[in-house]
């Protein structure tokens, strides 16, 4: 067996100083942002920012009044910046509801397991030896899920505020040129990165430290208490994701279909009533949204991987650097992501268009290859060269290389998920070339070549996943796999910064025609965008990808705990499982689609009201009322939520209370593999129109040229 | 245990004579069909006709030449015709080096097993007992595959001949009536039904007699070999499908897209060159492949119920009534579908519009009635009232009440998933019309609504074959599930006479339009043709019913030959087999789609062509080239079928060879629990589509409003 080179004082040190450091490195980011000065009335303050100011004037704008242009940019900011902050609080309101009944729900059932006891029991896994009682674990289990589920509020929220806070000095800054706008969205994507990445290490860090105190070496009862920060991570992340992604979808649909295909004004034109709720949208669907996704993702991976240990013989033999692997792994993925970020922000440059989407490609490279070295250390370091992890009730024997094959593997799976999702998305290859190309013969042949494509975008991913279980399951059982999301996520700082600056430019873009700036701006900015469209649809590879593994090692840790030692296929109740669990991903998509598609027609109705009973709305005379838009879209989300949350929630309740263990084995299992292929090709399918839209528009300006047009407002919308 | 009240020798009539009946019924339905006569020259030879002739003139279309119109209309048919004939031929050519191939591979296979040993061996169930050689089980299976392959082929033909036979007299009957042209169609349809039906069970039932002249009493060996009739069969339904549908699908496209949108002609206008390809389409595609498509699962599912039969009690103790029970099903829904057809035709008559979908709604629910009779008395003459089923190694003791009820449950899942998808399909129901409504916000809305539709007709089919799965399966393991399966295909004369009955109605007002009728006739078979969309979907719904639970019972079949006693989810061998299986659809869809698409491409700019090239194309003057747009069609669709074809053939070998069978099942798992769903939903969102697409021209027609109609075309396609 032999013991980690690193000694348990090192690893309580090396965590939360990496956490630390990620935070002050995110804070640096913010500064760095907060220097362009969105208000010229302030000047004064700082006469250097002032001279800088007037550089760019001189260098783009000099047919405009610069104070106009800056005072309607921060105009715009704000009102994104309030339509997003009072969504994000109405919808914490009902979703706080909910988490507060959930958490007494949890309470409740973990308490009346044992009754409410008081007295110590003997371990589930370790019979021989005393844990702690039922009551305490019900109470540490519904801290941990409130924990969990508050740290991913915050993660949701800051991000939104960085967002928000960048968007239009991203417009700014495409006044002085694309390498500049490029920096301030990427900074604040790095912002949101490693905000998120660092707080979710550190309050896990924090509360297993603060739990130990009253657990002490029963690290079994600790760390099945420490789970329930996970569920309230992806408790939150359901809502997030399904609420921010209702409300931007409608917002997006409605603008463009009223404003682009019937008033024929562009995308993002101040005179659409709908253009606020759009880029609201943005900032609580793709930025807070995705943000508690992957934040949930991540919470679940580390706690997965910490249960398994803590009956492992990390925790039986209380190894605490092993017992830490997990942690350790972010911690390094930190650091790794913070070189990494350098090299987009200080060690090269972006002077052209062209190298964006080469640059955020470098970004996953680097951090995974920068990644591999760190693996490798932190598992020669933390880990005995060899140990026993839990296998369904057995102990299974495994060496160190082993683990770090795994958690290599999970990282690189990613970055070919994210590779093969680039290619598929991206307006540089084929694939979207060729959707572009099917828009010349009608709306009709883009839908199926866009169907198409996301079909067969799911192959090579799915391999790539597949892989990642075959060898953590080999090596590690379960934990293997929980490992290999880990390492999926453990580059989660880049990964989320090259995410999050999709919405920011995409945000910069509305608020440059907003504004009314020059078209070489806007054309600036829809280049970053696109390149962000194509880093959206990677950031989603990857969060369905560690989800896919996430949810197979919480598969896993189920059925170890509901002590069920084979699913057999060939079974009834588990094949039915399987058939309808396979079924329930098209109920949910049906449901949220349902959903966009009515909020939707709210909105369009609402737009065409404006646009019909305004007087001089379209000359540009009279301001739309922004405020009804933003309030149809808060509504619809928050109502619609609840049914597709409530399916997710109390499916796997109402299967195992009716029908048992073993159907639900075989309900989760189909869900599972059903949802990781439409999840995939969902996503890159809409992620691949909405690049031939803007290829197309590309094809458009410089051939002028003629190519359906009315294609171009529906490849958006999905 | 009991033996069974019917005799051995009253099951060897009872079978050859509900077959023969169903032959004869079929021809009598022809002979119907073909009184209506095409060709005006040939009065003389019977005046009664002439004159029944002359009454339609006088009613409906007094100012047309009579002489021409019916001229035009078999000018019309035979091109139609020899379009489809010479696919088919060249189709059946391509397929027919494939399955000479692949029967040389079964025998090289099945025969090196045991290296073309010609001694007989010990049975693989009894051990006990001496069963045939390998040589001549290698040599029988390969004739059974041969002859499932040939009767796939001759039903699939037969319907494309009879559903050509009868589009341009459904059209003439048309000028009479719209109940007059519904019963050509209707009976039409039925023809294919009861041919297929019948054929299928009529080979079979002669291939066992024959094949047993040689096995004598070695029961399993004879029904080992007699599987080879279902692989045959659905191997070729595999390419008969995909074939046709490529070819039907990229010529609607091609026609539509040109035609409809960017000439702004009427669909089927004759001046349109891929006209004749569109229709040539409907009959190889929705008649042939469809035709096919049911054989094969009729086949499969009759195989693996005999199978597994021949190593149960009824095998072993040699009780042929028992064991012959899925033929006598069969048998028995020949004549109930057959009581059921007189309801349509000769009972009750259609005389409006409005009446044609409930007429075909009575037919679904009549004979399921009836033949739910039918089960009960088979089930009480034909089994003994207690006996046992081979349940992966044991024996089951079965009650024949119970399969009695796994029959039932099949039959009534069947309506279940017809009414389901009726009202998901028909125009009649709010969900069409939703998707209608979303026309007006554009062709975004629709394509949300339509895609969320087809997900959400999913769940309730899902559940009725999860409560088929479950009940056959604990009443009587695989066997009950293979029964199950028949169930709902013993009433597949019905289901095919009002499935094929909707592509000869859409060729019917092809023809219509092509001759240049009036429009009255035209809304007339436009109406047979609206019904004809959701009985297609319908159509389409229990097959793809009846083929999940096909699938399963091979699946359990082929477990148990391998030996495999549990596939347990929480290997990894299995669980990446599960996860890449359900994969396979997609990647299957990818292809299939991309090859319409890329055909539908090639259609356009040939069709584009013509009307550029073609001097007084647009003006009627001049016949367009309708031969080239059939050979587009056809050479794609050949050269396009191998691929997806290759890749649900080779998967199981390459996977199986390579990860062996373990990760083999988990493959079979997935790519069933995956393919149902995306299946189903694209069946339905397609038929909702095309009729949403009929609601707004009759909303149109009957208010004169403004509803998107550029929407219109992109419905049809997919």
């Amino acid at each position: 067996m032999g013991a980690a080179i690193l000694s348990d004082l090192a690893t309580e040190i090396l965590i939360p100083v990496c956490a630390v450091v990620g935070i002050a490195f995110a804070l640096v980011q913010w500064s760095l942002v907060s220097r362009v000065k969105l208000s010229p009335e302030r000047q004064t303050s700082s006469n250097n920012s002032k001279n800088g100011y007037n550089d760019y004037l001189i260098e783009e704008e000099e047919g405009l009044n610069d104070h106009n242009v800056a005072t309607k940019c921060a105009d715009i900011q704000s009102a994104i910046s309030e339509g997003a902050t009072s969504f994000l609080f109405t919808e914490y309101q009902y979703v706080g509801v909910f988490m507060v009944a959930f958490a007494i729900l949890i309470f409740l059932f973990l308490g009346s397991v044992e009754g409410f006891s008081t007295k110590s029991q003997p371990c589930t896994y370790s019979p021989d030896k005393t844990c702690k009682p039922a009551l305490a674990n019900a109470i540490f289990s519904t801290v941990s899920f409130i924990l969990g589920a508050v740290t991913s509020v915050i993660s949701g929220f800051l991000g939104m505020k960085i967002a928000t806070f960048a968007n239009a000095r991203t417009t700014l800054e495409a006044r002085k040129g694309v390498g500049k706008a490029f920096i301030v969205a990427f900074r604040s994507g790095a912002v949101m990165g490693f905000l998120l990445a660092a707080n979710g290490l550190l309050v896990l860090y924090i509360a297993i430290n603060l739990f130990k105190l009253y657990y002490g070496d029963d690290w079994e009862g600790l760390f099945e208490a420490i789970t329930g920060y996970g569920l309230g991570g992806s408790s939150m992340a359901l809502f997030g994701r399904v609420g921010g992604g209702i409300y931007t979808k409608a917002a997006d649909v409605g603008a463009d279909l009223v404003g682009k295909v019937e008033r024929n004004i562009p995308e993002d034109d101040p005179r659409n009533p709908a253009v606020i709720a759009d880029n609201v949208g943005d900032n609580v669907g793709d930025i807070a949204g995705m943000g508690s996704d992957l934040f949930g993702s991540y919470a679940e991976s580390s706690c997965a991987a910490l249960v398994v240990a803590s009956i492992s013989s990390f925790g039986i033999n209380h190894d605490l650097t092993a017992m830490c692997y997990p942690l350790l792994i972010s911690s390094i993925g930190i650091i790794v992501c913070l070189i990494t970020t350098l090299f987009a922000t200080d060690f090269f440059e972006i002077k052209a268009v062209k190298e964006i989407e080469p640059a955020l490609k470098k970004q996953l490279v680097i951090s995974t290859a920068l990644m591999t070295v760190g693996i490798a250390l932190v598992t020669w370091l933390a880990l005995p060269s060899s140990f026993t992890i839990f296998n369904f009730g057995a102990q299974k024997v495994v060496k160190n290389w082993e683990l770090f094959l795994c958690v290599a593997v999970g990282l690189w799976a990613g970055l070919i998920i994210g590779f093969v999702t680039e290619y598929y998305t991206s307006n540089a290859y084929s694939p979207v070339q060729d959707v572009a190309d099917s828009c010349r013969t009608g709306a009709a042949t883009n839908v199926i070549f866009g169907l198409a494509l996301g079909y067969k975008s799911v192959i090579i991913p799915i391999f790539a996943i597949a892989g990642c279980i075959f060898v953590g399951f080999s090596f590690a059982a379960m934990y293997g796999i929980a490992v290999a999301a880990l390492g999926m996520l453990s580059t989660i700082a880049t990964g989320l910064a090259i995410d999050a600056y999709g919405p920011i430019s995409d945000n910069a873009g509305g608020i440059a025609e907003m504004a009314g700036m020059s078209h070489r701006i806007r054309e600036r900015t829809d280049a970053l965008d696109a390149a962000g469209n194509t880093t959206a649809a990677i950031g989603k590879g990857f969060a369905i990808g560690s989800a896919a593994l996430v949810s197979l090692a919480l598969f896993g840790a189920f059925v170890s705990r509901a002590s069920i030692s084979t699913v057999d296929v060939l079974t009834p109740k588990v094949f039915i499982g399987l058939i309808v669990g396979a079924m329930l991903p098209y109920w949910f998509s049906a449901m949220t689609m349902k959903s966009v598609g009515s909020a939707a027609l709210k909105m369009v109705e609402e737009v065409r009201r404006q646009f019909n009973t305004i007087p001089g709305l379209m000359e540009g005379h009279a301001k739309p009322d922004y405020a009804t838009c933003v309030k149809i879209s808060t509504d619809a989300s928050i109502k619609e939520m609840i049914p597709p949350g409530a399916l997710v929630m109390l499916t796997p309740l109402i299967v195992g209370v009716i029908f048992g263990v073993e159907t639900l084995s075989g309900v989760l299992a189909g869900s599972l593999v059903s949802g990781v292929q439409i999840a995939i090709s969902a996503s890159n399918t809409g992620g691949a129109w909405d690049n031939a839209k803007k290829y197309i528009g590309l094809v458009l300006r410089s051939m002028q040229g003629h190519l359906a047009p009315k294609a171009q407002s529906r490849t958006r919308q999905l």
